[in-house]
């Protein structure tokens, strides 16, 4: 029997909406979800997970109260738990992220901003 | 500040010997690795976990004992707890492995293929 792989590509050209996380994967009790962002997002952390970001398409930056880290395709980083954070892409950028199954985008903040969780894709 | 985004092109630079996982990051209990492959590894299985491989560069294959997966840059599979499981690549191959802190390469297998394992680089 041939298993399939699952491919970034063909996952994130099923995307809709920018700031959507979708599910296209699960490791034990995480999820992997791909993402398409442009903007700004808000202030938010998570406060029982770290969150790990790598790059697909485009560019990242993600703003820290103390500084911030500009990510390229091709590169990841782990935002510590309880670390407030805001990810910003000037134009279109495509992501993977990784966190325990239950994480909601915008952490425990609410609002407008927060998108359905555990749509797979 | 700025903070030092993970590259994985320079972190698959620093590796050494085939087959040997190396760290470079953490997110929670979990540890990203990359390793180079070639050639045939050894059936063994992680009772305990499932464990993720995403191909960074070349072409992989992983045999189960009822099928196989085949896996190009840019796709990921999530080889379930439990499941035999034997990677290999015809030409050498490049890895981003994903899966908890102190997993070993070899499983419960042992023997010679089994890599020292949380080496970072």
């Amino acid at each position: 029997m041939a298993y399939q792989a699952l491919n970034f590509t063909e996952k994130l050209s099923l995307l809709g909406e920018q700031w959507s996380p979708r599910v296209i994967a699960e490791m034990n009790d995480y999820q992997f979800k791909v993402v398409k962002i442009k903007g700004d997002f808000i202030w938010h952390d998570h406060e029982d997970t770290d969150e790990t970001f790598i790059v697909l398409e485009g560019n990242v930056r993600i703003d820290f109260r103390d500084g911030h880290v500009d990510l390229r395709q091709g590169e990841m980083f782990v935002v510590p738990k309880g670390i407030e954070h805001k990810p910003f892409a000037e134009d279109e950028a495509k992501l993977l992220l990784i966190e325990p199954r239950g994480v909601l985008n915008t952490g425990h903040e609410g609002g407008e901003r927060t998108a359905t969780n555990d749509v797979w894709i």
